[in-house]
């Protein structure tokens, strides 16, 4: 059975290791790998931003290749920040989506577009 | 010994299901899912916008309880957004952590802040 | 003849009042306002985000009024981060449309989607 | 006396007239100029991700000439976004300015950062 605390902790710790290798635990600091989030995330975005939802839903292979990186970039920012923060990525994530099953039962959330959250 | 792939496709499953249940997949097109994504990963940085970085380093519990929700969230929209597009998501982190093993050598990296990719 | 330097002046001077009789000059550092200038350009995004593209056209009267407030605080926090720096930002935009204009030439550009760079 | 309508009509008009003359009205739904102006306060924002608050406040004049190219692309995003809209962006911040000066009156907002409004 896949174990997802343990897969989440692998990548966190390569990336512990790939930063202090470096010296470059001075910059991340939570303020800055927040910031830095957020800049991966509106590269990922930027493909997408002049396309029809049509188009977005089967963009060209060298799109889906470059998309694939930024959500990479994304990831790994993500749980540097967790790192920092001592949040287990893997245990909120869980506790989000119990949440959220209990905030959008089925019955009442069925087809619905009227709430932001879609998660 | 812990399988990153399979961690992140029971995340990914429980995602699909929680969507299919409530008819929701007409909205998570790429284009909406990378909208909802650079939402949340705003939502994560407004809690550090008007702190010191040594403040940030250390918030208090009610924020880090907070940026974890909103840190499950990025990954969850994350997850999602990579499933519609084929992409395997652990995959595209391993790929990204050996480009830039390989782009910023150690010798040459260390304690440099002139680059803007940190990761 | 409108004058948009004396314009965008005014604004700026009434910025700098409001945050001088406040005592808020100390959080408005440029790294700091340029995260919230991003934290309000989502906030104002995420009115759009499952909406299909028909429908951010038109949207109903009281998103609209909201999206009206959301822009507000994208301009107000432009206006003091380049006040800050002293960027004189109505200049600025006279520059970029001019290497816009230069850039996409009326001839070559129309009608392409081919580029990122809508504006 | 400066007229703030009439500078952004100016601006707001070239930028029409610019998409007009290239065909590219059919790309300027506010959807899609939402993301196009969170993109772009990104773009900004990722100047100062790595620097401290005392190095963002007097950054290197070839950076403070970059920031000041992003300012000016989110200011012509935000004026198309709101021509689209039918909002008058001179009078929303005027309205929003005057709101913020009612929720924070100065005896009581002096000074404290308890607030993530900071305008």
């Amino acid at each position: 059975m896949p174990d997802t605390h343990d897969s989440f902790s692998a990548l966190r710790e390569r990336l512990a290791r790939f930063a202090e290798e470096r010296d470059w635990d001075q910059f991340h600091n939570p303020k800055n790998l927040a910031m830095a989030l957020a800049v991966e995330a509106a590269e990922l975005m930027e493909h997408f931003q002049w396309m029809l939802p049509e188009e977005a839903a089967q963009p060209p292979a060298h799109v889906r290749d470059e998309v694939a990186l930024e959500a990479a970039d994304v990831l790994l920012y993500l749980l540097r920040l967790c790192d920092k923060l001592g949040i287990d990525l893997a245990a909120a994530a869980d506790n989000k989506l119990a949440l959220n099953e209990h905030k959008y039962p089925v019955e009442k959330a069925r087809g619905r577009s009227t709430k932001y959250d879609k998660l």
